[in-house]
């Protein structure tokens, strides 16, 4: 009973029978000249321009990557560069390591970071108070978070980074797929996994007015020893799927996740955080007082029910979660569910079931005080 | 009929299968806590062990990358930043782009070429030379030639890198899975495409006294948004193998070699390149006289056989190839086989008998000499 699926989903049907033809038809080396390679490279253009249409954007530009991080790394860097003059960066309290990491990797730390309110929204005076400064080079907004669910006002930012001539670009890492593609941007990533394709893409699409510069030794390749031809077409599968089945699965996982956040404010010491209505469909996230976020996975996970976590993403950094610090939410025993489409209704109840008997458990071991 | 297996080749049965069944068992994030996670994460685990195996390196010591040119980007960025003070890479002059452009990357242009004799070995005495200068941060030598199929004589190089403390990187791209891996390195990279894996991973083998540090936006992260499971399981299953049948792929590829090395050099105008012992198995290319290396490998083609060419890596850059020129060689009409374990001894008849037949015509439709 898989329900962690942001980042990462059981791949469809669908999805790898076009692996297994891309294996097939596409192990050469797309960059070479004779039929086999020729062959590789109709099924990467194929896949780019069905990535180019779900954003609105041209063939052209859009650039494959290895990773979603490593998109987001190289736009944060090229866009960064050939904004010669200014070094700011302003990103959200709430975007991804990945964008955070590069930002003040590439600005030697001269980020300013966006405050959010309770839950999870932009502080848009904040924002324009900071564009009024003509040193940023960009601002980088999430479309919509991967822990918490809230989608951003990207028309107002939009407006705001538009009117101050600063590129604007939109990590859609945890949407594409799930929401309607976001329409206002200057540069937008997405991660192949997080729609149900497999791991190893991240996209990259641009304005034709974007500007950037390589500022990486392989001149203007963003994806250097190139992709994998059978899991990039695999991908667009996955995403055409997805869009065609987005408004019944929109429909159907909403009414759970709305199911499962009444349900679960309903339980005693337990906050469940981000928007409840400007959200995406399939992520819910909630923080259980007095219980230990490890402790409550594994609990979780040996009655067969896998969840995430903000504050477990790794099993090396079970720090508590920066963005729920950011909203100002509890973040310990934190858990985090994403429901793709291939969740039934029976799932949820069970999970519904299961959770307030576990979390009691836990805290009765902890000796927690009476909620 | 494929013969450009360098860099690329059709995968067998086994590796689909294990590229299969990593997609049933592996597609999790293998970053996770839960029990779909750790399975990726056991797969991953058990690749990497298989790697360092295969290299003698410890599994703790064995890095993945998205790609061979990511991997040998990194591994010289991070041995290069350890190495402060020390502002000059060496390279031999028939290492690949990607290794160039690293270098003259992280040192801003401070790379001095080592030049090659005709056969492609590295000239020691040069070597031993420019070690003198106590400003090398490092040595990038290859273990075998990707174009022209040549072994460097690693244990004379290493020697003279050891005796000057200077860390010796050896780019195995070309060579894992067709030889024995090579011995002395401080560090070696691989390339799974190469051994018959499909694309999209490369891998970084250190000592455990290689000093490396990271310059990347992601700290000690050598893979930033991770690697495909399936991948890196199916990778690991062709290397292995490879490595099960090399002896009698060894045997039977450099017959077929030898073969067409003799049967070449007798043609009027061709020079047959590179060490006819030391050196891959699987590689030969010859240049031909008065011959356009782009028509040559069309009219190939159009009788269904896929060559390579030093001179048309990429359908946009048919430029002379830097190889072919650093070894005196003509480098024009210029074709490249990569026999995989597959080729058979009738295809190989038949292009032998093909390629003459061919290279008369185009001499004739551009009005060249007699030979």
């Amino acid at each position: 009973m898989f329900l962690d699926a942001s980042g990462s989903a059981p791949l469809t049907k669908r999805t790898i029978e076009a692996f297994q033809a891309g294996l097939a038809e596409g192990w050469a080396d797309p960059a070479r000249l004779h039929t086999e390679s020729r062959r590789s490279l109709a099924l990467l253009d194929g896949a780019r321009a069905a990535f180019a249409d779900a954003l609105g954007a041209r063939p052209e530009h859009v650039h494959l990557a290895p990773s979603a991080h490593l998109a987001l790394e190289r736009v944060i860097a090229g866009i960064n560069a050939a904004r010669r003059g200014r070094d700011r960066i302003l990103a959200s309290a709430i975007e991804r390591d990945a964008t955070l990491h590069a930002a003040r990797h590439m600005t030697a730390g001269n980020v300013t970071l966006l405050p959010v309110d309770s839950l999870g929204h932009v502080d848009l005076d904040r924002l324009a108070d900071e564009l009024c400064v003509p040193d940023v080079a960009l601002a980088a907004v999430q479309h919509g978070n991967h822990e918490i669910g809230t989608l951003q006002r990207l028309e107002a930012i939009a407006d705001l980074t538009a009117a101050a001539r600063v590129p604007l670009v939109v990590d859609a890492t945890a949407t594409l797929g799930h929401v309607p593609a976001p329409a206002r941007w200057d540069a937008v990533v997405g991660n192949a996994a997080d729609w149900g394709g497999p791991a190893g893409l991240g996209i990259v699409a641009l304005r034709p007015s974007t500007r950037w510069l390589p500022v990486w030794p392989e001149g203007d390749d963003w994806a250097p020893g190139g992709v994998s031809v059978p899991g990039t077409l695999a991908a667009a599968v996955a995403l055409q799927e997805r869009l065609e089945t987005m408004a019944t699965t929109d429909a159907r996982l909403r009414a759970m996740v709305d199911r499962i956040r009444t349900a679960a404010a309903s339980w005693p010491g337990v906050d469940v955080v981000g928007d409840p209505d400007e959200r995406l469909p399939h992520i819910v996230t909630f923080s259980c007082l007095y219980v230990d976020g490890e402790a409550l996975l594994t609990s979780l996970d040996r009655e067969g029910i896998a969840v995430g976590s903000g504050s477990a993403c790794t099993s090396s950094t079970l720090e508590p979660s920066r963005v729920l610090a950011s909203i100002g939410a509890l973040s310990h025993g934190n858990v985090r569910l994403g429901l793709h489409p291939g969740v039934t209704e029976a799932q949820a109840t069970r999970f519904l079931e299961v959770m307030p008997r576990i979390v009691a458990r836990l805290r009765e071991q902890a000796g927690a005080p009476a909620l």
